[in-house]
């Protein structure tokens, strides 16, 4: 039997994955299960994109593209940055990739070197350890606060770099905690990275989800950043792998260099259909969906108050909410399993998204019907009663 | 700007690429150029794929698969081994990948530890020194003969292995060479390799694309080496980027766990559409278009012997033909732009696949119709006359 590399058991598992295999099991029973478990829109692409995609395949559109993506879909993204996020973005700035999956792969293979720390906020997704882990990288978990909405701040870099710090991978809106990093915050907290040469990672996979503010792009403050996006989330194009990395154009070709070696590129009818994710049909989907995702939050969050679930932060963007359920139970891990177990919901422990806040916290996804969500609350409302 | 890893300078870069630009400014000014140089079918994925394909997305089933991939494909891809390649897989030994680039970058983190060093022959396809590389190992080229079919030999393993080396990299049939390796000499190098305690990662990618007696897959030697495979070739599905990895089931659930976090899964609807290459139709087109390549290089094989390039390996597999122009020049890069410049035919020089052949090797491609092929060669003729 071939000897595994220390890297698989360094990697992070995804604790819930137990959960969702008990919950499959009672669904298997027989069981009605509401999911608030999942980090997947309950959306699929629109009917524009589906047809695209059609359409591109028809014309067997399917030959490898360019390592970087099409020139047709860079443009298209660059127009985005610059219709909704008030952001200059040139095509020579793009990498596509397989999914942000694909891009934090690549991102971390090109500035991470073995033994180098790499600072992110305790709570963060988990796989956000693995892609530092994998380039050989060590990564470390700040404790981050309510007051500092789950976010790193130039406190937390004062504090914490040490000679071995190269940068910090963070991410507006969070997962888990769906809040974004306050401009002002993200100002300070660039300049102390930058002011010990470190690199930027912002994931702004749930960027375009927001339910307050208009968002920018954290490039309007420094185009240096490294940032990261995808279909998958705002678009919903999950299973679709695709997504993108910007960088600075002066290290593109470095970074291209890898990519051309270690994927060849993204998925190619993936690439052809996206591009009509931006026109206006899709477009008018795609934010009558983030409406409903809000009228979600709406109803979630005094829901959630009433029980007496606390939500320190109060999410303004991504499709999750980040619970505090101490007043029901001092230890999470336990309370999810009863939560599905006798009120039939899953929701994911703490655990997953840093030691921190694992007892205390629970993350619940709303991408499930409206419907869907009012049942999951009447139930636990009836399991805490 | 932020500062690059180590592992950006040491990627081995694509030296064609500078080759291909050159040939499409060509084309840009009107010239017919025929590309004798890519690595990719000319054939796209046959009618019924697209339609699954279609339904697919029609449906909506585009959502993340499991980390491994779907049931229904791993079950598809143990009934192919079994029904084409002699060969008992089951399906808790496959993980489903984005291309053979996803399962051998899957394949190098889960064997590869810093410092390790991995045996490949010189020549092999530029990108594997690049995978190991990116997991912080150590490629070490091993000069392979025209005698030991450009493969390399337990006698090989007896002379380079050292106290690092960890295991070998090996393609058969070999991109760029286009030959298998032989049973017999492929059980000596699995007993030498295993004897040192070493794994065996054995990329299948052209195994469907045989012109000589039917092969069978390495893991009817033996089912504990890492196997590599793609519906990039065989299926003429490039830019679907889908693949997989077969590893013993012993270590598939410490893999799975990466894939799970780097990749979350191989794209969906790709998944979905694959299936249907097992059907009849698809089959019956697939071996025909088998067939098709083989005519090609009974063509190719001896117009070249005409003009005085050598095919030390006559190539019996894949769509690749490596051929010894020092008859004709004693610098292959020269050659190849002169090649390009004055006849308009693109092949990709030796130093691409290793500098052992580098000077006076070249690839040729043979993913261009019979027709273009013929026309080629008469260039190439009145080129070398």
């Amino acid at each position: 039997m071939p000897r595994l590399a220390h890297r698989t058991e360094l990697a992070v598992p995804f604790h819930a994955v137990e959960l969702f295999k008990e919950a499959n099991t009672l669904i298997a029973q027989g069981k009605d299960i509401i999911s608030l478990g999942i980090g997947e829109p309950d959306f699929t692409a629109p009917p524009t994109v589906v047809e695209a995609l059609q359409r591109a395949a028809a014309a067997g559109q399917a030959q490898y593209t360019p390592p970087s993506g099409t020139d047709e879909l860079k443009a298209a993204l660059c127009d985005y940055y610059r219709d909704h996020f008030n952001a200059s973005v040139q095509p020579e700035q793009i990498l596509v990739t397989a999914g942000a999956s694909g891009a934090l792969n690549l991102a971390a293979l090109a500035l991470v070197n073995p033994g180098d720390e790499v600072l992110m906020p305790d709570p963060s997704y988990p796989a956000n350890q693995n892609f530092i882990l994998a380039a050989g990288g060590i990564p470390r978990l700040i404790p981050s606060t309510a007051e500092n909405r789950f976010q790193l701040t130039a406190a937390d870099i004062e504090q914490h770099w040490t000679e071995k710090t190269r940068g910090v991978l963070i991410a507006s809106p969070s997962n888990p905690t769906g809040a974004t990093i306050d401009p002002k915050d993200l100002a300070e907290l660039i300049q102390a990275v930058k002011a010990r040469d470190g690199f930027i990672i912002m994931d702004e996979i749930y960027l375009g989800l927001y339910y307050e503010d208009k968002p920018q792009s954290a490039l309007c403050l420094d185009p240096s950043l490294i940032v990261i996006n995808s279909f998958s989330k705002y678009f919903h194009m999950t299973g679709w792998r695709l997504g993108w990395l910007i960088v600075p154009t002066e290290i593109r070709p470095a970074i291209e260099k890898i990519a051309a070696s270690l994927a060849i590129c993204a998925p190619a009818l993936a690439q052809h259909a996206a591009l009509a994710c931006f026109e206006p049909e899709a477009m008018a989907i795609y934010e009558q969906r983030r409406l409903a995702f809000k009228a979600r939050r709406d109803f979630l969050l005094p829901a959630f108050a009433a029980m007496g679930i606390q939500v320190p932060v109060t999410p303004d963007g991504a499709f999750y909410i980040y619970a505090d359920i101490s007043q029901h139970s001092q230890d999470s891990d336990d309370f999810s399993h009863r939560l599905l177990h006798e009120a039939h919901v899953a929701a994911v422990p703490g655990l997953d998204f840093g030691p921190a806040y694992a007892k205390k916290m629970l993350r619940f996804s709303y991408s499930t019907s409206l419907e869907r969500l009012e049942e999951a609350v009447e139930r636990m409302r009836r399991f805490l009663a």
